[in-house]
C-alpha cells in the first residue's frame, strides 16, 4: 500500500528498544567527546550578544527556574534552558559537525537533555544513550535530505536538529512506540530555519527553538497528543517537502549497527572548515621555522576553487566576516601563531598589522587539490621560500582532535567566555558521566563557582 | 544590485508609517468581525483535549500569568497564552479564511496581540490596528507563494501566521523600521508547519507556536536582535525556499490601499468549504418544503468534480472526517435541520440514523458547475422532487455572513465550548474595541463568570 518504507515508525522502534549494552563502548566516547565539546562552545559563547539578549527577552517568561544556564548564575524553566543552551552551543558555529550533512549534531539534542535531566532524575548512562541516539536520529534525517536541503537554504542544524531532540527526550521519558511516532512528528512538524539567516543572529533563534521545541514535541506526545503516523515520510511530509526525492532508506539501514557519531568531527579552529587545512599549514611552518610576520613578504595558498570562493575576503569588517577571511587567517597564525575564539573577534578583525597582512596573502586556484587539502609555500624578504603541503586538517575524519586536544578547546572557552566555571572538574565528570547516579551532577560544574 | 525588489523592507516601511486615520472604515470593520469571530471559535475550541493536553504541558513551565487563556480561569504566561489561545481558535478549522490563499488569517495573529496588550497597556485602536497590519502581511506574504506553497505541503496559516503575527506585535511595540525588519526576519526564520499534520493534533502546534513565535521575534527585534536584512525575498530566504517562482510584487503592491482583509471570509459551518454550497441547500430545501427526513427517498447533488475526490464519504469514523463527508452532512442537515459544531462530533458522526440517511445520497460529477456551486435534488417517497440550485454559500465573498450571523455563531461556540463567560457583552465590547482605553478590557468577558 505504501510507497514509501515506514520509517518514522521505524526510528520509534529503534529508539524505544535500543539498550545501553547495544551501544559499543566506541560510540559511547564518541558521545562524551560530543557532550564535552558541547559544554565547551556552551560555556565560550553563553556571554555572546545574541545569548544577552534572549535571556532578557526570555527571563520576563519563565517559571520555575528548574534549568542550569550554562556559564551563568541565572537558572530558568526547562525549555527557556534549552533554548538559551542550545543557542549558546552553536552561536561560533565552533560546535561539531557531522560531515556528510555539514549538521551541528549536538547544539539542539544536548541541552535538550541536559534540562530534562534537571527535570526529573535520570542517571549519567540514560542521559549519554539519549544523547547518542538524538544525534543519531538527528543525522539519518539530515543524511536523507542532503544535499538538497541546505543548499535549497535550510538550516539543517535547526530543521533536522528538533527531530533529534525530540527522539532524545522521548528516549529520556521512557515513551512507547506510538508515543515515540508523535514525538518524531511534533518535532517533523516544527522544523525551520532558514540558512539566509546565516551571519545574523537570527540563526540562534531557530537553533535555540530545535532545542526547546524538541522537549515540548516529546513531553506532548507522553501525554497522548497526536501527530500523523508517517510524518517524515508521508506525501505532504517532512522529507518530501523539505527534500527533492529523498532517500529514505538511509533513514533506516544499518540502524543500530553503523552509528553516526562515527562521522562526528569537532572543529579545532572557529572559522569555516575550509580554511581548516591552511591552518594547519601556517602554524606548522611557522614553528618549524621559527617565522616572524615582519620577515615574510608573501604567503601563497594553492587551494580547490572553493577556498577562494569562500574565503577570499580582504579586511573582513567582523569576527563574523574573519571566519571566513583566508587573509585574516594568515594574518592571525604568521602574527599570534594562534588560530583561536579571541583571534576571530571583531577587535581583532580591525587590528591594522592583521589588516595589513592579508596584503602579503595570494590564493592559486588548483582543481586538483581536494578541499581538504592545501599547499602553502612562504617566501621571505631575504628571498627564502618554504612549502608544506596539508592533506587532511587536524579535526577531520581522517585526523581527528585527541581527547586531549577536546580539553584544551573546552578549557580555551570556558576561559574566553569569562564563566568561572569550574572546567577541570568538568571535564573529569563527562569523562566518566554513565557512571553518575544522578545526570545533573555535571551542571554544577557548568557555572560559575560561588567566590 | 538586488535582482529582487527590498520588499521586507517595504513591509516595515509600511507597518511603521501606518497611521489610524489611514485605515478606511470597511477595513476596521472587517478588523472587528475577524476579532469577533477568532473570540468565537477560540470560545468553542477551549475544551478539545488538543488544547487541554497542551495547557497540561505548558503550564508547567509558565511564567508570572500575565495573560488570559480564552475559556478558562487559569491564567500564563504572554508566549504560553498566545499559543494556547492559538490553538484553541484554529482546532476545529472554524476560524475565518482569506480566499487567495486558504490561510486562516486570525489564529496567529488575534491571540499574539491579545496577549501583548495584557502586558503593556494599549488601547483599543492601537490593538485593532496592529491586528488589522498583521492580517495584511500575512495575506501578503501568502499571495506571494501561493498556490505553491501549499500544495508542496506547507500548512500556510502557520507558515505565513507567524510573520502576521511578529508584525501585529511589532507595530503594536512601536518598532522602528530597522527593527521591524528584524522582526519580521526572525517571524520568517521561524516559519514552519507541514500539510501532511493536517488531521491530526500536530496542527495545533505550529498554529500556536506561529503566535508565540510571533511574539518572541518582534520582542527579540526591540532588543536590537538582529535578523537578515531580506529574510523573506533574498536568494535563501522565505520565498525562494518555499515558495517556487514567487510573486514579491504582491507583497507590496498596492500596500495600504488594496486590503486583504477585503478578502477575508467567516465560515457558518464547520466542515469543509467545498460542502458549504450543499449545505445551503439542504437546509433551504428543508425549510421550504417542509421535508422530514425519513419521507426523502434520494438526495442528489451535483457538483464540481472537486466535491466528489473531498467529500465522498459514507460512515465517517470521526468528527473531523465527518467534516469532510457530503454523507455525514447531508444527513445532519435533513435530520437536525442544522451543520453546527454539535453535527461534527465523534459521536454524531457515530450516530446509526445519520450514517443510515448517508445510503440516500448520489454524487453527480459536473466539471461545468463552479466549485462555489451545488446543485441538490429531493425526491421523496411518494415521488416529489424538489431542487436548488446554490451559486455561492453564505460566507463566501459574495454572500459574507452578517454581523448578526457572525454573532450568532459567537454564541453557539460560546454555550459549546461551555465557557460560561458573558457572551453578550464580549460581543458588545469587539464593535467598539477600538473606543476602549485599554484594550486588555476585552479579555475579562472572554473567560468564564465568577459564580
Amino acid at each position: 500500500m505504501n510507497p514509501e518504507p515506514d520509517v518514522t515508525a521505524a526510528l520509534a522502534r529503534f529508539l524505544v528498544d535500543s539498550r545501553w549494552q547495544d551501544v559499543p563502548e566506541a560510540v559511547r566516547h564518541a558521545g562524551r567527546r560530543t557532550l564535552l565539546n558541547c559544554l565547551g562552545t556552551a560555556l565560550g559563547g553563553c556571554r555572546d550578544s545574541a545569548i544577552e539578549k534572549a535571556l532578557a527577552v526570555l527571563r520576563e517568561f519563565s517559571g520555575t527556574p528548574a534549568a542550569t544556564i550554562i556559564g551563568h548564575r541565572m537558572r530558568l524553566d526547562t525549555l527557556s534552558a534549552a533554548f538559551i543552551n542550545a543557542a549558546s552551543a552553536n552561536v561560533f558555529d565552533f560546535d561539531d559537525t557531522h560531515m556528510p550533512t555539514v549538521i551541528h549534531p549536538a547544539a539542539p539534542v544536548v541541552p535538550a537533555v541536559l534540562a530534562c535531566a534537571e527535570r526529573a532524575r535520570v542517571t549519567g548512562e540514560q542521559l549519554l544513550h539519549a544523547l547518542i541516539l538524538g544525534v543519531e536520529v538527528e543525522c539519518r534525517v539530515g543524511n536523507s535530505v542532503t544535499p538538497y536541503h541546505y543548499s535549497h537554504g535550510w538550516h539543517i542544524t535547526s530543521t533536522c536538529g528538533v527531530i533529534g531532540a525530540a527522539a532524545a527526550v522521548g528516549k529520556l521519558l521512557g515513551l512507547d512506540v506510538q508515543q515515540m511516532i508523535w514525538a518524531l512528528g511534533l518535532g517533523a512538524n516544527q522544523a525551520c530555519g532558514l540558512v539566509e539567516s546565516l551571519g545574523s543572529m537570527a540563526k540562534s533563534v531557530s537553533v535555540g527553538n530545535a532545542a526547546r521545541n524538541g522537549v515540548v514535541a516529546a513531553l506532548l506526545a507522553q501525554r497522548g497528543f497526536t501527530a500523523a503516523p508517517r510524518t517524515i515520510e508521508g506525501p505532504l511530509g517532512f522529507a518530501h517537502v523539505m527534500g527533492q526525492a529523498p532517500d529514505l532508506a538511509a533513514i533506516d539501514c544499518g540502524l543500530g549497527a553503523d552509528w553516526e557519531s562515527a562521522r562526528n568531527t569537532y572543529k579545532p579552529y572557529p572559522c569555516g572548515i575550509v580554511l581548516h587545512p591552511a591552518i594547519d599549514a601556517f602554524l606548522e611552518l611557522r614553528a618549524r621555522h621559527g617565522l616572524a610576520a615582519e620577515s615574510i613578504e608573501r604567503v601563497t595558498v594553492r587551494g580547490n576553487p572553493l577556498l577562494r570562493q569562500r574565503t577570499d575576503r580582504r579586511n573582513p569588517r567582523s569576527g563574523r566576516e574573519a571566519q571566513v577571511s583566508l587573509q585574516h587567517t594568515a594574518g592571525i597564525c604568521f602574527l599570534c601563531g594562534l588560530a583561536g575564539i579571541r583571534q576571530y573577534s571583531d577587535s581583532c578583525a580591525a587590528e591594522p598589522v592583521v589588516q595589513a597582512f592579508g596584503a602579503k596573502v595570494e590564493i592559486e586556484d588548483d582543481p586538483a587539490v581536494s578541499a581538504q587539502a592545501a599547499v602553502v609555500t612562504v617566501r621571505t624578504r631575504e628571498g627564502r621560500t618554504f612549502s608544506l603541503e596539508v592533506s587532511h586538517a587536524l579535526g577531520s575524519l581522517e585526523r581527528p582532535m585527541s581527547d586531549a586536544q577536546i580539553e584544551a578547546k573546552v578549557r580555551d572557552l570556558a576561559a574566553f567566555g569569562n564563566s568561572t566555571c569550574d572546567v577541570e572538574q568538568l571535564i573529569d565528570v563527562v569523562w566518566r558521566v554513565d557512571r553518575l547516579d544522578d545526570a545533573s551532577t555535571l551542571m554544577k560544574f557548568a557555572v560559575p563557582q560561588a567566590a
